[in-house]
């Protein structure tokens, strides 16, 4: 059978649905950002861990090698945060091509540091060899929570508001950005022919720069986690934005058995996010719905926390969760209810539906 | 800079000196088989993580998808028994071409699982990406030990005894003896020409069983940690056998800052390995020395503790710790001092210098 046939959540699902965990030390295994574990500490022990390779996670023709190394870490952080949890500590392993200097690898280490530094992480080990084809890296980062902190995927409760922090679809809309000025670069190339040396290309993102910071420097939300604490605000469910909000969504609701209905209109956008959709004839909301890689926090609170929650900076209610028969549906400005899709990765890379 | 020019050990250094952890949970950082962090409980936790590289670790061409799913948790484990520990959890993340199928997948994973519960383990988590090219996996392994049972590599003092567990050099002679026969076959099939598909190949690996398994199906020495502690020895300075024993040594001295002298007629080897590096017109003490991959335990003991360990069931004493100017050699049969070498990884691949 074919992997895309499953998907891959389905893939996930098959692989770990006999998986039976013995030790009293694990409170959660697989099926949450982060596993729980208890060393019999006063907080409980969170991890977790993320993969990207170099043709499927990043390219490395408009990527920074500083950027990268900030980006994988930030990634694994928000898995933490989206636990309700504080990370503490990140190991890195990495596999490098020949291509790969010595000033290369401090230039990526460079920017996993910063990423450590900006959030108190210390990177404690990992795992350095080479790779016959592209750059692997694998991070994993470790945290703690007080055990009744911690908010899963599955505590979601009809009624209860759906919230989301920043705002949705630019990391996907800079990404887009970064492929068209990559495709435009070839283009010149290859009208060049013989005088390929003399090509001098500036790609443009005048304008667009906060589009790609959200796709190559992203940042992992410590500061809602924080605000929410402040606020005494406890999430009943909470995940980050990794795969899109839709996917996310969906998540959510099937380990919560429940529902969900959110607002188009309501969906939070950045003014960039909606001037590149137009130029380049995409719908906006489905970029914010489907776009992926926006590392926001999204969570559900009980309603009782909507003057609470309607106060928070930076953080938007976008709809409300249901009984499950109703499904999970986004309602549009015309009033009509679509179903919301899972997506996960693509064999090809990411790729929003229409 | 090229990578070669400082080599695996000296990137590492170069990347991780100025790492200054801020965490009061982070015990020990970078610079031994696990990190060692202290969450509050009555055990410390142990971290360790190990990246496996198609074309570079395995070759599918001769490793069983199965045997490959748990030689890549054993490796992560034996890390954690080198402390002197137990492990409790493993996350596997693994990055998947187009042309495994879900079947293939499954295969990985059993073996995975078989390694998991001989070593009663609970895969908690993990990712599941594509790969653009060669298969990639990367597992962590979480695991505890009391604060006073660890055992770091800086622990070794003059006169202790260098005792290792099991046999050297049988996994490096199974690698070789599985190339061979690679070799052989795409021999007949270009000899074969046109008649490619009426090759019937047969490896012949008759009486080289054992070799075989200890490069496809290694074992983590858990008795050895649970003998060691029957017998109330508690080792000064430990680390596993991954890169070889001469550089693991040289880590052992290097962090214990001592020398050391090992004897060469004390080299554990099993019989299959001598015929199979004479067969190979290859030096056997070169392949137990530089091999690689065994997986065995090598550890310091004081010298008061020399009844004890001399009767433990498979391990041998094959040297003593001395002081740093005396640096590290073993002398050979004829009396003769030959000066260690530490190799680590080579970007051509495993290959012991003679």
């Amino acid at each position: 059978m074919e992997i895309a046939e499953l998907g891959e959540f389905g893939l996930i699902r098959r692989l770990t649905e006999d998986i039976k965990p013995e030790n009293p030390s694990t409170v959660k295994g697989v099926g949450d950002d982060c596993a729980v574990l208890d060393y019999g500490g006063p907080n409980r022990v969170l991890v977790t861990t993320d993969m990207l390779m170099e043709g499927v996670h990043f390219d490395l023709q408009y990527t920074p090698l500083r950027h990268l190394g900030w980006k994988s870490v930030i990634v694994n952080l928000s898995d933490i945060y989206a636990m309700n949890g504080m990370p503490r500590q990140v190991t890195v392993s990495l596999a490098l091509s020949k291509r790969f200097s010595v000033e290369d690898v401090e230039e990526l280490y460079a920017g996993m540091q910063l990423a450590c530094q900006a959030h108190h992480v210390d990177l404690v080990g990992g795992d350095t060899t080479s790779s016959l084809t592209g750059l692997a890296i694998s991070i994993t980062a470790i945290g703690e929570a007080k055990a009744e902190d911690i908010v899963l995927r599955s505590g979601a409760q009809p009624n209860d508001l759906v919230c989301v922090s920043g705002n949705l679809g630019a990391a996907y809309m800079g990404l887009q950005l970064l492929e068209r000025e990559k495709s435009v670069y070839y283009q010149q190339l290859r009208e060049a022919g013989d005088k390929k040396d003399e090509v001098q290309f500036q790609p443009d993102f005048s304008g667009r720069e906060y589009l790609l910071e959200r796709q190559l420097k992203p940042e992992a939300r410590r500061d809602i986690i924080k605000r929410l604490r402040q606020a005494g605000i406890h999430p009943t469910a909470m995940m980050d934005i990794s795969d899109g909000l839709s996917s996310e969504l969906m998540h959510i609701c099937t380990q919560s058995h429940t529902g969900c209905r959110v607002y188009e209109e309501r969906l939070p956008l950045d003014y960039q996010t909606a001037v590149m959709a137009e130029e380049l004839n995409m719908n906006v909301s489905t970029c914010a719905l489907n776009g992926g890689e926006d590392y926001e926090l999204l969570f559900t609170v009980p309603l009782t926390f909507n003057d609470q929650v309607s106060q928070l900076e930076d953080v938007k209610v976008i709809g409300y969760i249901t009984k499950p028969e109703l499904g999970c549906a986004l309602i549009t400005r015309d009033g009509q209810e679509f179903e919301l899709k899972a997506q996960g990765w693509q064999p090809e890379g990411l790729r929003p539906k229409d």
